[in-house]
């Protein structure tokens, strides 16, 4: 691996990491904090993630890119943007680099370093909340990189605060961060029975936005004979 | 019609959609959540809806000017920047689009796909909140253009989180908003019968708010016998 | 008065209208709302005041620096970027355009027009409050107008936002505010008693501030024997 | 002392002053304001201090880079960017600074200027919780002088934002924050017991962080045989 691969793989994991660090660190600070309000720890969870977003993206998608999501990587492979040896060591970054930043998280809280949630999230109404949530936040991607592409961190951050907010399953929207939160016991946990299920709409998700986004943010044909 | 139209097109459709799955979604979200806090409840659907805002704007808004609401088309039009049959066009888009964005709100929510809403909004305080929250969003946004563009996104999505607070009606500022939003029997709804004083209010403010910033936004003449 | 005289003049009152629109307009809505907590109301009132504050200054700054606050317009005397003249013009929009934005608050959320308030706001810890918010906030227009004036707008919204908790006063920091928050009975007003006292106290705070950006913010002399 | 080392000297004094005001401000704010609902009172904290590192980052950064915290201080000295005399008077300037701004907070609040906290923060959980904060705090410095210098002031004050809750300690992350939070008995007070354990994972997570800087943020070697 040369010197600028290892550098990309890094910023992958280091990023997921701290990612999944926020999300479930946040989720543990809020359900102590929150005495049983649940709105007040998913703002808060909301907000913490937006922020850590537009943080990681912009010091590390210099580097790799910033996908810090198969789902992502998925896309970007689909538009050939990456090869599919790179874009394998970026899921297996991305998907041990989640992990750790879960293990970290219930360090800093005192917890033991992996528990695995016993929170089912099975149905279908989750399960649409998947798509949506993950063709929305690729298409948003596709747009800003189209159209302004210093906004992108901004643009991811703030996608995902409103996400949390306007699907049912509060937005995973990624396949590493699912597998990820099976394996913590608290807010954000997730059932490994469901793992599977979300995994699938998120990669679905993936597709529809590569296809919508080739209508959308592609250069249109001036000259056709119905202009 | 040429690709370029239904570009423009689609982009009022998908991002009014986003924006009411957004309005709707975390209406929805907030009343689960808040236990009976109200405030907490309006103050997700703040973030969230000005955060979504943010980002479909930016995305979007250089395909069709990210209109996503008849009130700015109206305005748009009386500036003669857009022509009539386009903005009809424009302001079909948003209203499909938008009552698609509530259907797939309540999909991600296993709730019944439309609901006519049962909340009546009626009376003169929330007429004149109406008035008050679409003039200054059309002031906002001609304001924006004229002296920072790039900023424009930006300033949508706080003024709007903004006037979810200092507006009695939480400023729905927007007819194909304001329509879509009959059908959500949730947090967010508008019974039926009161959508119509609702467009007339947010077409009022328009009006005026195109009269104010011309005196505001245009040039100054510099050599009249006054100076 | 010329036209682009006008338009100044136009520029600080129809600003300040909204600036007092948002700050009473949301603090009547956080009383509705929060049921009591009145943490929730502060911190939608902190909330839509900062984004207020950025939307106004972005939108009007370029036409007449948006001020919206005569101890800012006192700054600038001092500093003699404003002539006597001017700022009177300034001080009279401001303290008019913030009455008009109490009435139109109170008139969306089907209130009289003018109350008086009964909110006494009368202690040594609330006036060197005032002194610090204010001599912070004019600390940070004269810093961010020598080192990043395109960032003015966000700047003030955020310091503001920052400010309404850190001091006891929740942080008026302006005459033209404090005057026509005495008209609003309702969480953010002040007892007309009270009154001269936060004003002093705000003027004061903008005469150390402009002391200090003297020191801060003014080039250093390089060639000193000291050096 | 040349007028240039002053003007540095006082922009690390008045950053802290105004940082620690701020902190232990709007965690007596928040106490008293949120009835019992710690969450708010977290949520409240976290906002305003990241809204306020942004500003004084903005405004004083290009005086002296705004440092405000030791920890970054010895960053930077690692990677011999200030020198060892400078640095020395720059952490007597954050910590005189941040007393200082303490005593403000507790004189616009009505208290005793200084008062010893008895809120013991000893665990393993808050020092590996210190440790993780910095580390990520001069990451994201780092990494942002690197890749998008201009965007360091949000930087900061985002990843702050989201550290307060990620964390366990709320994310002290900065000695002289540490030192002058032991001078108040409220929400955001320690122990001086525990002072010196913060400052030295704090110190410790700076290290890391410049370690894993060099490899993520340095230029990538291109020559080599493996690439």
């Amino acid at each position: 691996m040369s010197n600028k691969s290892l550098q990309r793989w890094l910023a992958e994991f280091t990023g997921t990491a701290f990612l999944l660090a926020t999300v479930v660190g946040s989720g543990v600070m809020g359900e102590q904090l929150a005495n049983g309000q649940a709105g007040l720890a998913l703002l808060a969870n909301a907000v913490a993630t937006g922020a850590i977003l537009y943080v990681l993206i912009t010091i590390l998608g210099p580097i790799s890119g910033a996908h810090f999501n198969p789902a992502v990587t998925l896309g970007f492979f689909l538009r050939r943007e990456i090869s599919l040896r790179e874009s394998m060591g970026f899921v297996a970054a991305q998907i041990s680099g989640g992990i750790l930043g879960v293990i970290c998280a219930h360090l800093m809280f005192g917890m033991p370093p992996v528990l695995l949630s016993s929170h089912a999230r099975m149905s279908n109404a989750l399960w649409f909340s998947e798509i949506i949530a993950t063709f929305g936040l690729l298409l948003v991607i596709f747009g800003g990189i189209r159209h302004n592409a210093r906004a992108v961190p901004a643009l991811v951050g703030l996608y995902i605060t409103a996400a949390y907010w306007f699907t049912a399953s509060t937005s995973f929207a990624n396949p590493a961060v699912t597998i990820s939160r099976a394996l913590t016991e608290s807010f954000s946990g997730i059932h490994y029975h469901s793992v599977p299920w979300f995994i699938l709409m998120q990669l679905l998700g993936a597709v529809l936005a590569v296809m919508l986004s080739k209508v959308l943010f592609d250069r249109p044909v001036h000259a056709t004979a119905s202009s």
